[in-house]
């Protein structure tokens, strides 16, 4: 007996996890999904480690096919069918399946609008030739995997370096591909401050990646038969030839069904959501990357579009949307990325987006080492540390090192969300053994010093 | 021109830490330590590393000599001076120069005690025969190692299951040398709850490292040349036969000389210290080993020597001493030791300890991956939480897995210190990756199963 019907447009991260989360609060409802391409559920972070060949098959990404959350969790999740249009006033969704071209009409008691995000296409010619790829879904992954097999490239270039950018030409490396990463800022991640990037470009130089900043894309460059052949780059008498190209300029919210159904959109361009994921339209959510949050630190709102935020961001849309009641907390920005040998990770704000919030920002970087100094196999890490200038409040903080970055930057962020002075960062107990960490962890050090600039 | 004399009893963590930092903030001052061993500033946690081999000469363990420390910090650090008396309304210490016999009499202006804690010693038979060993200081680390290679023991007794214990277990196993340990409660790693001790007991038995529980031991036995030889057991007819016997009981506060100068001692047995390390007595500050410090999570005095909280609570009674103002904000009980191949960590109360300390459980246990299940090289981590029934109030963690663990659990011990619920645990903003977490990293996993067993 069926007491409502939650219809969830998208079926990634956020959409799923709305899904699962209503359905298992309230079995009673009826949970359908809706979702444009050929999978649901499947890790779109772990594409890189598939091309790199560290992950064998594609279907070891796929977390959930739709005939496993018929069977086992009782959800009706529809691939191919692609939502046109929603009428919130007749509370009715029309979605067109792709499969017979025909539209079909869900009504729905709720609704969670999760549709993601797109990469964005830079507006130059040459973005449609052939070679010239995305990484968007799985199936763009698969399809590039396929291109690497079959034509064995030798060279590529990757537009932008973001963490996505960047693990995909580690990826390309791993292959023993050659590879230029072509990234519009005079750094790469732009995420991060420029002292701590700069130690990232420097494995990369190790890597043997060559990195062209500061480097407007004007044109992709085919050939006579429509492929891609290099790229042309403002104020470069130099072209950049390579056999295929990637694409990773960034990612946009997808917000234009949204938009034209009424949802209201945010400052940052993403969906504006309440804590408890509620749209401006009655009986209405949305949830992931085609949402906006509120950034821990500024209280603001923020777009960072992330696996981590979406799946939560989901769980608390599908618990409210069944009558829960769930607030979802906000975002600090935490990321990592592993680009060669090194772990990247940082949370918060970095220096520039510290000012651009208002504060007066003090910030320090130290070099520590991962273990005991006579403990084997450590490695230096550098830390830096963002704080507000008289209150110590922390505000930021970035790690770059071979081991123990990951999980390190984790403690920053458990910080951030408690508001926490670097005095207090500095004098946390946290855990020691040789083999772990110095008896001062380099956190605590990092904190201690930047206290010192505080005042 | 000297503006006052800081002396520090005692040459280890808190001692040296107290008074590096007096110097640091008043160079005038004059500081002067005095140690009764030969060495100051070294790593005792270092001893087992050394013992297995991982680390190869004692000296690495060696932080700073008193001629370094002398040179590069202005610091008098006079080891083999014991000191015997304290006269506090004349401000005067009397110590023992132990390679003279004669006694020399210091006066301070400010005075910290870091006298350390002793190993405690059973009240049974046979502790002082030959070969039976103890792990206070480095002299005692190297004749252990010393008695190793001049006689290629087979079999050791290791008399007691905590963290020292167990390190030296495994350092002794990674020579080639069975070990049994034996144990007087019915688990070893007491601070940690039966069922992820469990845990440590299946990799000690992996590792054939027997464990004897719930085991009174009531002699030592020695040979007729007065060289140990066996150990005998409250009702087992079996003696355990062993080359060497160590003895690591537990730790106890050296408070005799503060007792004996009216030093106030509190309700755990170790000195009495306000947050900003002052004893009871006007101008005399404690530090280490030999005090207490406010648990974060009861409030109430605790005793829990590790050296991360010497060196912390060393620093603040140094910078207090000489006219500073800082405030130990005290011990969440976070530790971590490798045994075997396995990371085990804690933090905050037990589920005894919370219970003991009159707040409702509630705790969960979960398996999850260290990395994303695709990701190759994860392994499966447990986590439990512990938190208070009704508030979800985060109480406690504890971790076992082959890696991930040992910087995971600063992250529990960042949000006891705020005193976060586990709901808030359960939507921090963690870094994701897939080389490193899974997209709900562990810590998020527990702490929202936990959340479901709150209300």
């Amino acid at each position: 007996m069926r007491e409502g019907r939650l219809v969830v447009v998208g079926g990634s991260a956020a959409g799923m996890s709305a899904a699962a989360r209503a359905k298992r609060r309230r079995p009673e409802w009826e949970v359908v999904v809706l979702e444009r391409g050929p999978h649901i559920s499947y890790s779109a972070c772990g594409l890189p480690y598939y091309i790199s060949g560290e992950v064998k098959r594609p279907d070891e990404l796929v977390v959930l096919t739709p005939e496993r959350v018929r069977k086992e969790r009782g959800i009706e999740a529809l691939v191919r069918h692609e939502v046109v249009e929603v009428q919130p006033s007749r509370r009715l969704v029309i979605a067109l399946d792709l499969e017979t071209s025909q539209e079909r009409a869900f009504s729905y008691d709720k609704l969670v609008l999760a549709m993601g995000g797109a990469p964005k296409v830079p507006e130059v010619p040459g973005v449609d030739l052939k070679w010239v790829f995305r990484v968007r879904d799985l199936q763009d992954g698969i399809g590039l995997q396929e291109y690497i097999e079959r034509e064995n490239p030798r060279r590529a270039v990757v537009v932008g370096g973001g963490y996505i950018g960047l693990e995909m030409a580690d990826a390309f490396r791993r292959r023993g591909i050659h590879v230029t990463v072509v990234e519009q800022a005079d750094q790469v991640l732009g995420m991060l401050d420029p002292d701590v990037a700069a130690l990232v470009e420097e494995e990369l130089a190790r890597r043997e990646i060559r990195v062209v900043k500061s480097a407007e894309m004007v044109r992709l460059e085919g050939d006579s038969e429509g492929r891609f052949c290099a790229v042309h780059l403002k104020d470069h008498v130099e072209r950049y030839w390579a056999d295929f190209a990637l694409l990773a300029v960034g990612v946009q919210p997808e917000v234009e069904l949204a938009r034209s159904c009424g949802v209201a959109i945010g400052p940052t361009g993403a969906i504006s959501v309440s804590p408890k994921m509620e749209t401006n339209l009655p009986n209405v959510y949305a949830a992931g990357d085609c949402t906006e949050a509120r950034h821990v630190v500024t209280g603001r709102p923020a777009y960072i579009p992330l696996g981590t935020t979406a799946n939560k961001q989901g769980r608390v849309a599908g618990e409210n949307a069944v009558g829960g009641f769930r607030v979802f907390r906000g975002v600090a920005g935490t990321a990592v990325v592993k680009v060669g040998d090194l772990e990247v990770a940082r949370t918060g704000l970095s220096t520039k987006e510290a000012e651009e919030a208002g504060f007066q920002v003090v910030s320090k970087n130290i070099i520590a080492r991962s273990r005991a100094g006579y403990y084997p196999g450590g490695y230096p890490l550098t830390v830096k540390v963002i704080a507000e200038k008289g209150s110590g409040r922390l505000l930021g903080a970035q790690l770059v090192g071979r081991e123990g970055v990951a999980l390190r930057v984790n403690v920053f962020a458990a910080a951030l969300s408690a508001r926490m002075t670097v005095e207090e960062v500095g004098q946390m107990d946290l855990a020691y053994a040789p083999p772990f960490s110095p008896v001062w962890d380099p956190i605590l050090i990092a904190a201690n010093e930047a206290l010192k600039l505080v005042r």
